[in-house]
């Protein structure tokens, strides 16, 4: 069949929106309908020609939400009709990493997702004129119809709207996630924020869910705190309004009785390995954890001296908020549906896929949290 | 009163052993009498003039046993008579370290201690012609007499040979420590240690005791191999003997089921800061944690691109095995006592103080794991 998609057709250039052809599941497989799509920064990451393994043409996107509307043989998890949110880590449930009960990098597809391939080793995207077409992180939901692996699709309920809970294909899931899952933050913890964009804020209300008493939002950008405020955040520095940003936060998370200071958690939401180097230094002595979830420019190194780690504090990264994808999407898409979290003051701009472009000019201009394109 | 002593006159010099002056022990301390003492590495590092915060003239020593002889007003949790283990760590049970249960780093008396002093700010120490000496992490048991706070000792079993558990008050509780408080490693788990001196010794026999199925060293010394089987070590890897540690770790740890391999724990136990990354990086994706044991020289710094901690690694330290001193450090005494440790293998040397000097030349010629002096 032919669908349109934006077509990344090189590094450094806008997408293109075009016909492509694109072939139907196989085994394992299904086809699905994409409502809609959030345009996150991997995806600039990779269309501006900074990621290393980025490969063209392909067809970028992995944040969206959809219909099944065709599924390949032996597929029993899901069936045509079904809601499900695309899931770049997937959950095959079968593997060393799943069954381990202590990760959510499954890696049952993991090579052939990293050269742009379905798990037979082919794409089912091409040009009209033949020439292969990559798929992006198992995704590629630039595409009004795409085909993924059935382990990579997370059922969830029918009455969420399209345009707010493909957020949480990535951004929302990352944030929360973050804070519930790999900090496993607990009720009158303190917290730092480092960068207040959309996974910020997704922290920001993950630390609230979780009952955190002092969140502080740290952000170059005074602009950024109304709506950080909104999200949770108690506290807010500018580390240009201040001489030295970690010793900020530890005065500002002292008491009377402790008088150590330094932030239970942190986490870093910058990609900048001098902010992570800080975010780890302000946590306390003795329990402070640190968690990386920016994606830092391709080389960088993070540095610290050992010493703030033998005096207990403890430097962690997290993926897709170490969450399981078609495990608990589901639920997050709950939470938001039960209005215990937030989704629709995140995303300032919708657009048609002719306009797809734009949102990537927003995301540079600053001027978008989410920009969100609708099929 | 009087004691002998081997005193630290200045950085880079060998220790003199002579009599000094040692003041009675006021509120809140004790005077103990020192019947053994290990030689650490962490004394050498401050002999040596490598440690910035080493001071002069000093009283070394910070591994020792022996008994209590004297207490200062309102000690109320020891007796003369009580044999004890001091603890450079303190364990005061009413600070917000302590009080957190979060960690072992009580800082009730840190700054002090820190200055070479007791809580009250002034030594008990000096020399014959007045000058004061300074203490040495609140122990100084390279004298024969000492006086420590009462929340810095440990109090043991009475039928335990004071010249092998003074050696729990710093290798072996550092290195079992390490595997049981700070990595929890749990049964079947896979682990390295790097560097087979003292602590690694304790790390492998901590990890034994754990119930580890697969312990591999690492060591730039062949030497070290027998005594590292005899501490439970299962797999030996000389890096001078492969291309890449970091590669030969993941593909000793594979399985059939698991081809992505990778160490579950590490420990690095050498104060260099590059094998601090191979210990991190050597561990399993979306799992793995590598501990920091080994001090590192001033100044140094580790480093690793964080797509080593976003995927899943966990990089931590541990100061004193993450012990709380008080009520750990008896538990280890017992677990000697009942033969589930070993350290006897381990003190290859009996020195008298008069010969303290010998015990670092046979460190610095690697022909010692532990010297221990006898009063």
């Amino acid at each position: 069949m032919r669908t349109r998609a934006a077509v990344a057709l090189e590094a450094g250039k806008p997408l293109e929106v075009m016909e492509v052809n694109l072939e139907g599941p196989k085994a394992g497989e299904v086809m699905v309908e994409i409502k809609a799509t959030g345009i996150c920064h991997t995806d600039e990451f990779t269309l501006s020609g900074a990621d290393p393994e980025g490969l063209f043409p392909s067809i970028l996107g992995h944040e969206g939400a959809g219909v099944v509307v065709e599924v390949g043989p032996g597929v029993t998890s899901v069936k045509p009709g079904d809601h499900v949110i695309p899931l770049y880590t997937p959950e095959c449930r079968q593997c060393a990493s799943c069954l381990s009960g202590k990760t959510n990098l499954c890696t049952a597809i993991r090579a052939t997702q990293g050269q742009g391939l379905m798990p037979d080793g082919t794409s089912r995207f091409s040009m009209l004129d033949g020439t292969p077409i990559f798929h992006y992180m198992g995704c590629s939901t630039f595409s009004n119809y795409t085909v993924l692996p059935e382990i990579a699709v997370a059922k969830v309920r029918e009455d969420a709207p399209f345009d707010k809970i493909c957020y949480i294909g990535c951004g929302v899931t990352t944030g929360i996630g973050a804070v519930i899952n790999t900090a496993k933050v607990e009720i009158g913890a303190k917290a730092v924020v480092f960068g207040l964009g959309g996974i910020g804020l997704n922290v920001l209300q993950g630390l609230r869910l979780a009952g955190a008493d002092m969140i502080i939002g740290v952000d170059l950008n005074d602009d950024k705190k109304p709506m950080a405020e909104h999200f949770g955040m108690t506290h807010f520095i500018n580390p240009k309004n201040c001489e030295n940003v970690v010793q900020e936060i530890v005065n500002l998370t002292k008491t009377p009785f402790d008088q150590i200071g330094g932030a239970d958690y942190s986490f870093d939401c910058t990609g900048n390995v001098k902010v992570m180097r800080d975010a780890l230094e302000c946590t306390h002595r003795g329990w402070g954890q640190s968690i990386i979830i920016g994606v830092a420019p391709a080389g960088a190194e993070i540095s610290t001296r050992p010493f703030q780690l033998v005096t207990g504090r403890v430097w962690k990264g997290t993926a897709f908020g170490g969450a399981r994808g078609r495990t608990d999407v589901p639920q997050i898409v709950d939470w938001y549906m039960d209005g215990k979290i937030e989704i629709d003051p995140m995303i300032t701009h919708t657009l048609s896929l002719d306009d797809i472009n734009k949102g990537f000019d927003l995301m540079h201009a600053g001027e978008s949290i989410r920009s969100v394109v609708l099929y």
